[in-house]
Protein backbone atom coordinates (compact mmCIF):
# COMPACT_ATOMS: atom_id res chain seq x y z
CA UNK A 1 0.00 0.00 0.00
CA UNK A 2 2.34 2.83 1.02
CA UNK A 3 5.95 2.59 -0.66
CA UNK A 4 8.79 4.21 1.72
CA UNK A 5 11.83 6.30 0.25
CA UNK A 6 14.81 5.83 2.75
CA UNK A 7 17.87 7.31 0.80
CA UNK A 8 20.21 10.32 0.86
CA UNK A 9 18.67 13.59 0.37
CA UNK A 10 20.25 14.04 -2.89
CA UNK A 11 18.57 10.72 -4.46
CA UNK A 12 15.22 11.00 -2.92
CA UNK A 13 13.55 12.74 -5.39
CA UNK A 14 15.00 10.40 -8.16
CA UNK A 15 13.93 7.60 -6.43
CA UNK A 16 10.40 8.70 -5.31
CA UNK A 17 10.21 9.63 -9.35
CA UNK A 18 11.06 5.78 -10.58
CA UNK A 19 8.48 4.59 -8.19
CA UNK A 20 5.69 6.97 -8.92
CA UNK A 21 5.75 6.49 -12.50
CA UNK A 22 5.93 2.66 -11.84
CA UNK A 23 3.00 3.09 -10.20
CA UNK A 24 4.51 0.43 -7.41
CA UNK A 25 2.40 1.49 -4.15
CA UNK A 26 -0.91 3.48 -3.53
CA UNK A 27 0.90 6.07 -1.20
CA UNK A 28 4.78 7.09 -1.33
CA UNK A 29 6.94 8.59 1.11
CA UNK A 30 10.17 9.65 2.15
CA UNK A 31 11.74 9.98 5.52
CA UNK A 32 15.20 12.02 3.89
CA UNK A 33 15.93 14.45 6.97
CA UNK A 34 15.83 17.67 4.27
CA UNK A 35 12.25 18.26 2.68
CA UNK A 36 12.13 21.49 0.59
CA UNK A 37 15.03 20.52 -1.98
CA UNK A 38 13.39 17.08 -3.00
CA UNK A 39 9.41 18.26 -2.98
CA UNK A 40 11.12 20.80 -5.51
CA UNK A 41 12.81 18.54 -7.63
CA UNK A 42 10.07 16.66 -7.78
CA UNK A 43 7.73 19.28 -8.77
CA UNK A 44 10.27 20.41 -11.58
CA UNK A 45 9.90 16.87 -13.11
CA UNK A 46 5.61 17.39 -13.51
CA UNK A 47 5.06 14.80 -12.17
CA UNK A 48 1.27 14.06 -9.94
CA UNK A 49 2.23 14.36 -6.85
CA UNK A 50 -1.07 13.92 -5.04
CA UNK A 51 0.16 10.10 -3.56
CA UNK A 52 3.19 11.82 -1.98
CA UNK A 53 3.80 12.77 1.34
CA UNK A 54 7.40 14.56 2.30
CA UNK A 55 7.78 12.84 5.87
CA UNK A 56 11.11 13.06 8.59
CA UNK A 57 11.17 11.07 11.66
CA UNK A 58 13.13 12.67 14.31
CA UNK A 59 14.94 9.53 16.16
CA UNK A 60 18.39 8.84 15.20
CA UNK A 61 21.88 8.42 16.99
CA UNK A 62 25.19 9.05 16.67
CA UNK A 63 25.87 5.71 15.79
CA UNK A 64 23.74 4.10 12.38
CA UNK A 65 23.65 0.90 10.99
CA UNK A 66 21.91 -2.37 11.19
CA UNK A 67 23.72 -2.77 15.16
CA UNK A 68 22.80 0.53 16.44
CA UNK A 69 19.05 -0.44 15.33
CA UNK A 70 16.35 -0.71 18.48
CA UNK A 71 12.88 -1.55 18.30
CA UNK A 72 12.00 1.71 20.43
CA UNK A 73 13.68 4.15 18.18
CA UNK A 74 10.64 6.09 17.35
CA UNK A 75 8.85 5.84 20.46
CA UNK A 76 7.86 9.36 21.64
CA UNK A 77 9.72 10.68 19.13
CA UNK A 78 8.05 13.54 16.63
CA UNK A 79 7.95 12.35 13.20
CA UNK A 80 6.86 15.19 10.81
CA UNK A 81 4.76 15.46 7.61
CA UNK A 82 4.81 17.80 5.34
CA UNK A 83 1.79 17.24 3.13
CA UNK A 84 0.91 19.88 0.68
CA UNK A 85 -3.48 21.38 0.01
CA UNK A 86 -2.57 18.71 -3.33
CA UNK A 87 -2.27 15.36 -1.06
CA UNK A 88 -4.52 12.29 -0.98
CA UNK A 89 -6.06 12.22 2.45
CA UNK A 90 -5.82 8.53 1.97
CA UNK A 91 -1.77 9.04 1.31
CA UNK A 92 -2.17 11.04 4.74
CA UNK A 93 -4.12 8.57 6.50
CA UNK A 94 -1.89 5.92 5.18
CA UNK A 95 1.57 7.45 6.71
CA UNK A 96 -0.17 9.03 9.94
CA UNK A 97 -0.48 4.93 10.31
CA UNK A 98 2.95 4.10 10.01
CA UNK A 99 3.67 6.74 12.53
CA UNK A 100 1.66 5.22 14.67
CA UNK A 101 2.29 1.45 14.53
CA UNK A 102 6.08 3.36 15.44
CA UNK A 103 4.63 4.96 18.34
CA UNK A 104 6.35 8.23 17.23
CA UNK A 105 4.39 11.46 17.37
CA UNK A 106 3.05 13.39 14.25
CA UNK A 107 3.55 16.57 13.52
CA UNK A 108 2.83 18.64 10.42
CA UNK A 109 4.64 21.07 8.86
CA UNK A 110 5.31 23.19 5.84
CA UNK A 111 8.59 21.59 4.10
CA UNK A 112 10.35 24.55 4.28
CA UNK A 113 9.83 25.49 7.90
CA UNK A 114 10.68 21.95 8.62
CA UNK A 115 13.80 22.55 6.80
CA UNK A 116 14.62 26.07 9.17
CA UNK A 117 13.60 24.20 12.32
CA UNK A 118 16.02 21.18 11.74
CA UNK A 119 18.72 23.98 11.14
CA UNK A 120 18.45 24.70 14.29
CA UNK A 121 17.62 21.77 16.36
CA UNK A 122 19.73 19.44 14.41
CA UNK A 123 22.26 20.87 11.79
CA UNK A 124 23.62 23.64 13.81
CA UNK A 125 24.17 21.46 16.90
CA UNK A 126 25.78 19.03 14.55
CA UNK A 127 28.21 20.75 13.44
CA UNK A 128 28.84 22.79 16.79
CA UNK A 129 29.79 19.40 18.65
CA UNK A 130 32.18 18.72 15.86
CA UNK A 131 33.80 21.76 16.01
CA UNK A 132 34.61 21.46 20.18
CA UNK A 133 35.59 18.12 19.58
CA UNK A 134 37.81 19.37 16.62
CA UNK A 135 39.91 21.53 18.98
CA UNK A 136 40.97 18.27 21.40
CA UNK A 137 42.38 16.64 18.29
CA UNK A 138 45.75 18.28 19.20
CA UNK A 139 45.35 18.88 23.23
CA UNK A 140 47.71 17.66 25.24
CA UNK A 141 47.33 14.11 26.78
CA UNK A 142 47.15 15.71 30.64
CA UNK A 143 44.39 18.03 29.19
CA UNK A 144 42.08 15.42 27.63
CA UNK A 145 42.54 13.44 31.36
CA UNK A 146 40.32 16.91 32.69
CA UNK A 147 37.74 16.09 30.43
CA UNK A 148 34.42 15.74 32.13
CA UNK A 149 30.54 15.05 31.43
CA UNK A 150 30.31 18.91 30.32
CA UNK A 151 32.25 18.50 27.02
CA UNK A 152 31.13 14.98 27.01
CA UNK A 153 27.74 15.64 26.23
CA UNK A 154 28.77 18.45 24.39
CA UNK A 155 30.59 16.35 22.07
CA UNK A 156 28.93 13.23 22.01
CA UNK A 157 27.34 13.77 18.70
CA UNK A 158 30.71 14.52 17.26
CA UNK A 159 31.08 10.85 17.32
CA UNK A 160 28.50 10.90 13.75
CA UNK A 161 29.42 9.56 10.66
CA UNK A 162 30.63 12.26 8.60
CA UNK A 163 29.85 11.13 5.20
CA UNK A 164 26.09 10.89 6.21
CA UNK A 165 25.91 14.40 7.35
CA UNK A 166 27.53 15.93 4.23
CA UNK A 167 24.65 14.51 2.57
CA UNK A 168 22.49 15.92 5.10
CA UNK A 169 24.08 19.53 5.11
CA UNK A 170 24.71 19.71 1.20
CA UNK A 171 20.66 19.15 1.19
CA UNK A 172 19.62 22.31 3.40
CA UNK A 173 22.79 24.60 2.79
CA UNK A 174 21.11 27.79 3.12
CA UNK A 175 19.33 27.52 6.42
CA UNK A 176 22.30 25.98 8.16
CA UNK A 177 24.57 28.90 7.61
CA UNK A 178 22.00 31.46 8.45
CA UNK A 179 21.79 29.73 12.04
CA UNK A 180 26.09 29.39 12.18
CA UNK A 181 26.23 33.12 10.99
CA UNK A 182 23.94 33.91 14.32
CA UNK A 183 26.26 31.87 16.11
CA UNK A 184 29.33 33.14 14.84
CA UNK A 185 28.32 36.95 15.54
CA UNK A 186 27.40 35.53 19.23
CA UNK A 187 31.12 33.89 19.33
CA UNK A 188 32.83 37.06 17.61
CA UNK A 189 31.33 39.26 20.23
CA UNK A 190 32.04 36.83 23.04
CA UNK A 191 36.15 36.86 21.92
CA UNK A 192 36.04 40.60 22.56
CA UNK A 193 34.39 40.62 25.70
CA UNK A 194 36.95 38.05 27.14
CA UNK A 195 39.96 40.20 25.59
CA UNK A 196 38.19 43.10 27.43
CA UNK A 197 38.60 41.49 30.62
CA UNK A 198 42.26 41.19 30.55
CA UNK A 199 42.06 44.92 29.30
CA UNK A 200 43.77 47.87 31.95
CA UNK A 201 40.62 49.67 31.21
CA UNK A 202 37.92 49.64 33.50
CA UNK A 203 35.10 50.14 30.74
CA UNK A 204 36.12 47.70 28.89
CA UNK A 205 36.18 45.51 31.55
CA UNK A 206 32.55 46.07 32.55
CA UNK A 207 31.22 45.76 29.38
CA UNK A 208 33.19 42.84 29.06
CA UNK A 209 31.44 41.71 32.09
CA UNK A 210 28.00 42.17 30.61
CA UNK A 211 28.92 40.59 27.28
CA UNK A 212 29.73 36.97 28.88
CA UNK A 213 26.66 37.54 31.18
CA UNK A 214 24.50 38.53 28.45
CA UNK A 215 24.48 35.13 26.47
CA UNK A 216 25.12 32.85 29.34
CA UNK A 217 21.72 34.16 30.34
CA UNK A 218 20.36 34.06 26.86
CA UNK A 219 22.03 30.06 26.37
CA UNK A 220 19.71 30.10 30.11
CA UNK A 221 16.49 31.30 28.41
CA UNK A 222 17.36 29.32 25.19
CA UNK A 223 17.95 26.14 27.11
CA UNK A 224 14.81 25.89 29.50
CA UNK A 225 12.90 25.74 26.08
CA UNK A 226 14.09 22.43 24.99
CA UNK B 1 46.07 20.39 59.57
CA UNK B 2 44.54 21.75 56.22
CA UNK B 3 42.72 24.83 55.82
CA UNK B 4 40.32 24.80 52.52
CA UNK B 5 39.32 27.81 51.01
CA UNK B 6 36.34 27.64 48.47
CA UNK B 7 35.67 30.78 46.87
CA UNK B 8 35.41 32.16 43.91
CA UNK B 9 38.89 32.58 41.87
CA UNK B 10 38.77 36.59 42.48
CA UNK B 11 38.52 36.16 46.09
CA UNK B 12 41.18 33.19 46.39
CA UNK B 13 44.08 34.80 47.18
CA UNK B 14 42.62 37.84 49.33
CA UNK B 15 41.12 34.97 51.37
CA UNK B 16 44.43 32.39 51.37
CA UNK B 17 46.41 35.65 52.30
CA UNK B 18 44.50 36.57 55.35
CA UNK B 19 44.68 32.52 56.85
CA UNK B 20 48.16 32.47 56.04
CA UNK B 21 49.32 35.61 58.05
CA UNK B 22 47.22 34.28 60.80
CA UNK B 23 47.87 30.64 60.47
CA UNK B 24 44.96 28.94 61.46
CA UNK B 25 46.23 25.52 59.53
CA UNK B 26 49.52 23.65 58.89
CA UNK B 27 48.51 23.38 55.22
CA UNK B 28 46.11 25.73 53.07
CA UNK B 29 44.86 24.66 49.97
CA UNK B 30 42.36 26.29 47.64
CA UNK B 31 39.89 24.54 45.08
CA UNK B 32 39.08 27.73 42.95
CA UNK B 33 38.33 26.52 39.32
CA UNK B 34 41.48 29.35 37.70
CA UNK B 35 44.66 28.40 39.35
CA UNK B 36 47.61 30.92 37.57
CA UNK B 37 45.72 34.27 38.30
CA UNK B 38 45.24 33.50 42.44
CA UNK B 39 49.18 32.13 42.19
CA UNK B 40 50.47 35.18 40.88
CA UNK B 41 48.16 37.37 43.43
CA UNK B 42 50.02 35.45 46.26
CA UNK B 43 53.17 35.88 45.45
CA UNK B 44 52.75 39.66 44.61
CA UNK B 45 51.52 39.78 48.07
CA UNK B 46 55.43 38.27 49.39
CA UNK B 47 53.92 35.51 51.20
CA UNK B 48 55.72 32.50 52.46
CA UNK B 49 53.89 30.16 49.91
CA UNK B 50 55.74 26.89 51.39
CA UNK B 51 52.43 25.67 53.33
CA UNK B 52 50.05 26.67 50.04
CA UNK B 53 49.02 24.22 47.31
CA UNK B 54 46.71 25.23 44.54
CA UNK B 55 43.64 22.72 43.83
CA UNK B 56 41.10 21.94 41.41
CA UNK B 57 38.38 19.17 41.87
CA UNK B 58 36.67 18.68 38.38
CA UNK B 59 33.50 17.97 39.50
CA UNK B 60 30.07 19.74 39.38
CA UNK B 61 26.63 19.71 37.77
CA UNK B 62 24.84 22.50 35.80
CA UNK B 63 23.15 22.94 38.96
CA UNK B 64 24.96 23.84 42.35
CA UNK B 65 24.05 24.80 46.02
CA UNK B 66 22.97 22.00 48.55
CA UNK B 67 20.50 20.60 47.03
CA UNK B 68 22.81 19.49 44.27
CA UNK B 69 25.25 17.75 46.19
CA UNK B 70 26.09 13.97 46.52
CA UNK B 71 28.00 11.79 48.12
CA UNK B 72 30.26 10.87 45.44
CA UNK B 73 30.37 13.82 43.73
CA UNK B 74 34.35 13.71 43.49
CA UNK B 75 34.53 9.83 42.65
CA UNK B 76 36.71 8.76 39.76
CA UNK B 77 36.99 12.48 38.64
CA UNK B 78 40.58 14.23 37.97
CA UNK B 79 41.58 16.56 40.99
CA UNK B 80 44.22 19.05 39.60
CA UNK B 81 47.12 19.97 42.11
CA UNK B 82 49.40 23.13 41.56
CA UNK B 83 52.40 22.25 43.83
CA UNK B 84 55.78 24.39 43.09
CA UNK B 85 59.55 23.67 43.70
CA UNK B 86 58.91 25.88 47.21
CA UNK B 87 55.51 23.58 48.67
CA UNK B 88 56.22 21.48 51.24
CA UNK B 89 55.80 18.21 50.73
CA UNK B 90 54.02 17.56 53.98
CA UNK B 91 51.47 20.04 52.54
CA UNK B 92 51.51 18.24 49.17
CA UNK B 93 50.43 14.42 51.22
CA UNK B 94 48.09 16.49 53.54
CA UNK B 95 46.52 17.55 49.84
CA UNK B 96 46.47 13.57 48.53
CA UNK B 97 45.15 12.36 51.43
CA UNK B 98 41.85 14.62 51.35
CA UNK B 99 41.73 13.85 47.19
CA UNK B 100 42.49 10.43 48.33
CA UNK B 101 39.15 10.43 50.90
CA UNK B 102 37.08 11.81 48.01
CA UNK B 103 38.26 9.28 45.82
CA UNK B 104 39.30 11.57 43.40
CA UNK B 105 42.33 11.49 40.87
CA UNK B 106 44.78 13.47 41.73
CA UNK B 107 46.55 15.06 38.93
CA UNK B 108 50.10 16.95 39.47
CA UNK B 109 49.86 20.01 36.71
CA UNK B 110 51.60 23.37 36.51
CA UNK B 111 49.16 26.15 37.16
CA UNK B 112 49.32 27.83 33.47
CA UNK B 113 49.21 24.55 32.06
CA UNK B 114 45.66 23.96 33.85
CA UNK B 115 44.39 26.98 33.19
CA UNK B 116 45.47 26.29 29.19
CA UNK B 117 43.59 22.84 29.29
CA UNK B 118 40.76 24.06 31.13
CA UNK B 119 39.95 26.81 28.69
CA UNK B 120 39.92 23.96 26.51
CA UNK B 121 37.60 20.94 28.10
CA UNK B 122 35.36 23.04 30.25
CA UNK B 123 34.91 26.74 30.09
CA UNK B 124 35.02 27.02 25.95
CA UNK B 125 32.56 24.07 26.02
CA UNK B 126 30.32 26.13 28.62
CA UNK B 127 30.38 29.04 26.38
CA UNK B 128 29.95 27.24 23.06
CA UNK B 129 26.98 24.94 24.77
CA UNK B 130 25.06 29.14 25.92
CA UNK B 131 25.35 30.12 22.42
CA UNK B 132 23.93 27.03 20.78
CA UNK B 133 20.67 27.71 23.32
CA UNK B 134 20.79 31.21 23.29
CA UNK B 135 19.58 30.46 19.40
CA UNK B 136 16.51 28.66 20.75
CA UNK B 137 15.17 31.48 22.77
CA UNK B 138 13.65 32.97 19.58
CA UNK B 139 12.85 29.87 18.16
CA UNK B 140 9.09 29.12 16.81
CA UNK B 141 7.34 26.62 19.04
CA UNK B 142 7.33 23.80 16.67
CA UNK B 143 11.33 23.92 15.58
CA UNK B 144 11.05 23.90 19.82
CA UNK B 145 9.42 20.57 19.53
CA UNK B 146 11.45 19.00 17.31
CA UNK B 147 14.62 18.85 19.63
CA UNK B 148 15.72 15.46 20.06
CA UNK B 149 18.67 14.36 22.55
CA UNK B 150 21.47 15.77 20.10
CA UNK B 151 20.50 19.33 20.83
CA UNK B 152 19.50 18.23 24.31
CA UNK B 153 23.11 17.27 25.48
CA UNK B 154 24.73 20.01 23.24
CA UNK B 155 22.67 22.27 25.61
CA UNK B 156 22.54 20.85 28.96
CA UNK B 157 25.01 22.99 30.27
CA UNK B 158 23.60 25.98 28.86
CA UNK B 159 21.63 25.04 32.44
CA UNK B 160 24.30 26.51 34.40
CA UNK B 161 24.47 30.17 36.58
CA UNK B 162 25.36 32.87 34.64
CA UNK B 163 26.76 34.72 37.90
CA UNK B 164 28.97 31.62 38.56
CA UNK B 165 30.69 31.21 34.98
CA UNK B 166 31.04 35.05 35.02
CA UNK B 167 33.19 34.78 38.05
CA UNK B 168 34.92 31.59 36.16
CA UNK B 169 35.90 33.31 32.64
CA UNK B 170 36.84 36.68 33.75
CA UNK B 171 38.84 34.56 35.69
CA UNK B 172 40.78 33.43 32.84
CA UNK B 173 40.16 35.47 29.56
CA UNK B 174 42.83 35.03 27.40
CA UNK B 175 43.10 31.08 27.35
CA UNK B 176 39.64 31.05 26.85
CA UNK B 177 39.79 33.69 23.96
CA UNK B 178 42.44 32.09 22.50
CA UNK B 179 40.10 28.61 22.08
CA UNK B 180 37.25 30.77 20.74
CA UNK B 181 39.22 32.29 18.45
CA UNK B 182 39.97 28.88 17.01
CA UNK B 183 36.37 27.68 16.81
CA UNK B 184 35.35 31.13 15.21
CA UNK B 185 37.66 30.45 12.13
CA UNK B 186 36.48 26.60 11.71
CA UNK B 187 32.87 28.58 11.75
CA UNK B 188 33.64 31.26 9.69
CA UNK B 189 35.19 28.58 7.07
CA UNK B 190 32.18 26.58 7.92
CA UNK B 191 30.16 29.35 6.71
CA UNK B 192 31.78 29.95 3.43
CA UNK B 193 31.85 25.88 2.51
CA UNK B 194 28.07 26.05 3.35
CA UNK B 195 27.30 29.21 1.13
CA UNK B 196 29.44 27.30 -1.44
CA UNK B 197 27.08 24.36 -1.59
CA UNK B 198 24.37 26.59 -2.26
CA UNK B 199 26.62 28.23 -5.55
CA UNK B 200 26.15 27.54 -9.16
CA UNK B 201 29.75 27.34 -9.56
CA UNK B 202 30.51 23.41 -9.28
CA UNK B 203 34.14 23.90 -8.12
CA UNK B 204 32.65 26.50 -5.05
CA UNK B 205 30.42 23.21 -4.27
CA UNK B 206 33.36 20.96 -4.30
CA UNK B 207 35.21 22.87 -1.89
CA UNK B 208 32.26 23.20 0.47
CA UNK B 209 31.87 19.58 0.59
CA UNK B 210 35.36 18.82 1.42
CA UNK B 211 35.83 21.82 3.77
CA UNK B 212 32.31 20.59 5.44
CA UNK B 213 33.66 16.94 5.57
CA UNK B 214 36.99 17.91 6.93
CA UNK B 215 35.50 19.80 10.35
CA UNK B 216 33.53 16.42 10.82
CA UNK B 217 36.19 14.24 10.33
CA UNK B 218 38.19 16.08 12.72
CA UNK B 219 35.49 15.85 15.39
CA UNK B 220 35.47 12.48 14.91
CA UNK B 221 39.38 12.86 15.50
CA UNK B 222 38.98 14.76 18.93
CA UNK B 223 35.76 12.88 20.15
CA UNK B 224 37.98 9.64 19.91
CA UNK B 225 40.18 11.34 23.22
CA UNK B 226 37.47 12.36 25.23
Amino acid sequence: DLAVVAVPPAHTAAVLATALRDGVARGYLDVASVKGGPRRELEELGLDLTPYIGTHPMAGKERSGPLAATADLFEGRPWVLTPTRDTDTEVLNLALELVALCRAVPVVMDADAHDRAVALVSHTPQLISSMVAARLEEADETAVRLCGQGIRDVTRIAASDPRMWVEILSANPGPVADVLAGVAADLEETVTALRGLDSADARKRSAGTHAIEDVLRRGNAGRVRV
